[in-house]
């Protein structure tokens, strides 16, 4: 029994009782001995339920894009709070955080709310079937769009036809792409794409601008919808639609996870032309209008604005790299180092079963460092230049710690 | 030009330009003269953002289940905020809020947390047909179950395979629920159904025991999944499940709307057999394991129970009820008003195109009193005798106007 755990081993117990596996989602993904219960957090730190504190180095998957408990987010959601949040329509902040996702996404005309990423993926796909009257959706192997039947990783109780119409890609193989189209033929609704290839348990693919600019090709030659699902990257990479540097932009665009700064809100955004068929569809849910989730967003846009947070994101990510890649070189092991520098993903050469991967995320862990193994992670503003430097006086430790454990020092 | 909505109409023009149609969802279900944007709400009253004030017999379509801005939730919820809300796992609150579920639910032995309705109703769906590993799932003609494309009542970009194997029968009608679980054979995987008839624009049916047990029955016979979609009528009628009260169970329970008194949850609670079939689903969202909610939650579920809610409910809307009748009576008017008196359904006799509907729920509005022409009512804990008696008072000179609108008198 591992002491430090011992308030979360029992934890777990009483959880085993009450719900189906203790626990379920992202929180699986965590290596044995990591934390699956937390109970306090501010700014980039985090303790677990036995009071162990750590360096968050996931920012709860994403959605602590300022870090936790931000001053002025959470200022502007009491604000709202004091005047109401759920009610049977929406408030001015509807509309307001329309406006501001309408002004800095260059293609979005319009905008809609929902609370889960995968509502705004699934919407996505509605949209696009609704405007061209057509069925197939081109979507990248292995990519994770969310977790309803027709996205899941998982195979129970999804059935063939809850993935009808789906016709898959390679990331970065626009061949792959433009097979699948033809495979597709006068029945291609659209293509889904992430801004990257961030798949858990392989390296990340920044999209090659002949890649990005074919897939907006194959839409416009097709009269199809290209949906860039921006639940994961968006904010972090950019301003506005994350391959807006490549020139490219897409048709819909499906946001969430740090749009609130951790209050619930995804967005759809779309072009002109699809506001027709966007308008067309009752979409819904219980707590769609909730006023307090769209204050913390615009404030939240506020502050990445003020911040110029995507290029602080990437130097305090490159700085994260450089000096894990000098600690690593040190130890004598080679990193494989992918996808943008504000949401690393870090895998170790000759690791194929994330044995030393997990060794050195659990090492790591004890030394007050949070992350996941073979899970991209994810920077926020609270991660500054001296967090990452305490980050690295941490994980020289871990690395000496592996070296022991693989042994060849 | 309304003078009354000159605010809310320019909000409008303002929507209309940045999100489809400026609203969608329930909020495009009111009369065209009932406000979309409101600003403000505590307890059972809400303002429009002109600053009119209306006694809101909606409850945001449910949520509002002890009236808005409630102290002992809001305190609850502010403790656990102090804390941290989204993490890359859950907290205790999951824990207890679990134990909660299972412990007020009879046929509970576990639960599983998300966000929407729609989350909730999909997930119980998947873990039938992953515990049965067979496909069909019978659903009552015409009832509401949430807005993805299985279910949303919009045809757009909606494709037959999103609905293949669902199979319908009609609420309270034995024999044709019979006749499609003879239909789909060795197949049925289960049955969906809400607590009683609460589709809109129809009078609201109570089940018949013979019709709640015939369920049952059907699924104990066939070995299949009996689901009760709880979502909107959940904690209003009994403590527990909303058939306890006939002695029948389900196997599955879909909960949300009012069990975080307007913060965003739903809940998916299930019997022993199906632990594993649950447990091997991945399902999950950004802020499913957010801990305010679950917090606000346990908070809900302790006052509903210290105000014994099911039954101050149903006597508060009784009053309503019984007044409505004596008001409408003197007036000449036959309503007729069915369904649990804890979520009214109030319906003019020979009035098909709701004309008589929509004048009285247009001129009850101009009086300060909000609820809607053919979508049932909310009463909520704020509802008490006092309000419901200033409700009757505005409502008699609704049904003066309604008389000379339409003639007669």
């Amino acid at each position: 029994m591992d002491d430090r755990f011992r308030i979360h081993d029992q934890l777990m117990e009483r959880a085993k009782r009450v719900v189906p596996g203790g626990v379920y989602g992202h929180a699986v993904l965590a290596p044995p001995r990591h934390p699956r219960f937390f109970s306090e957090g501010r700014g980039c730190r985090v303790k677990d339920v036995d009071g162990n504190e750590y360096i968050d180095l996931m920012c709860s998957f994403g959605p602590n894009l300022l870090g936790m408990q931000h001053e002025a987010v959470e200022r502007a959601a009491a604000g709202q709070r004091r005047l109401g949040n759920c009610f049977a329509g929406p408030t001015e902040r509807w509309v307001e955080l329309a406006e501001a996702l309408t002004e800095r996404i260059a293609h979005a005309d319009w905008a809609m709310f929902q609370k889960n990423g995968t509502d705004a993926t699934t919407l996505c796909m509605t949209i696009a079937r609704a405007a061209t009257g057509r069925r197939k959706i081109l979507l990248a192997e292995g990519a994770y769009h969310g977790a309803i039947p027709w996205c899941t990783p998982s195979a129970g109780g999804v059935l063939p036809e809850d993935r009808a119409h789906l016709l898959y890609y390679r990331f970065n193989d626009l061949d792959s792409a433009r097979a699948a189209a033809r495979e597709a033929g006068s029945d291609l609704a659209g293509i889904m794409v992430s801004p990257f290839r961030h798949d858990a348990f392989v390296d990340q693919e920044m999209p090659s601008p002949e890649f990005a600019r074919g897939l907006r090709g194959i839409c416009d030659e097709h009269d199809a919808v290209l949906m860039m699902d921006e639940v994961r990257a968006g904010l972090r990479l950019a301003r506005g639609s994350s391959w807006e540097h490549l020139g490219v932009e897409p048709d819909l665009g499906a946001w969430g996870k740090s749009l609130g700064n951790g209050y619930p809100i995804s967005a759809v955004v779309g072009r002109e032309s699809l506001r027709d068929a966007a308008a067309s569809i009752y979409s819904t849910g219980s707590f769609w209008y909730s006023a307090v989730p769209m204050a913390a967003a615009l404030e939240c846009l506020r502050v990445v604005d003020e911040l110029d947070l995507p290029t602080r994101l990437e130097q305090n990510g490159a700085r994260l790299r450089a000096g894990i890649h000098g600690l690593a070189s040190s130890h004598g092991f080679s990193l494989r180092q992918t996808g943008p520098s504000q949401m690393p993903q870090i895998l170790f050469e000759d690791d194929a079963d994330f044995r030393k991967g997990s060794f050195f995320a659990e090492d790591a862990l004890a030394r007050g460092v949070y992350f996941h193994p073979f899970h991209n992670m994810f920077l926020s503003a609270a991660h500054t230049e001296e967090v990452i430097d305490e980050c690295l006086e941490r994980l020289g430790p871990a690395f000496s710690a592996l070296r022991r454990e693989v042994g060849g020092d």
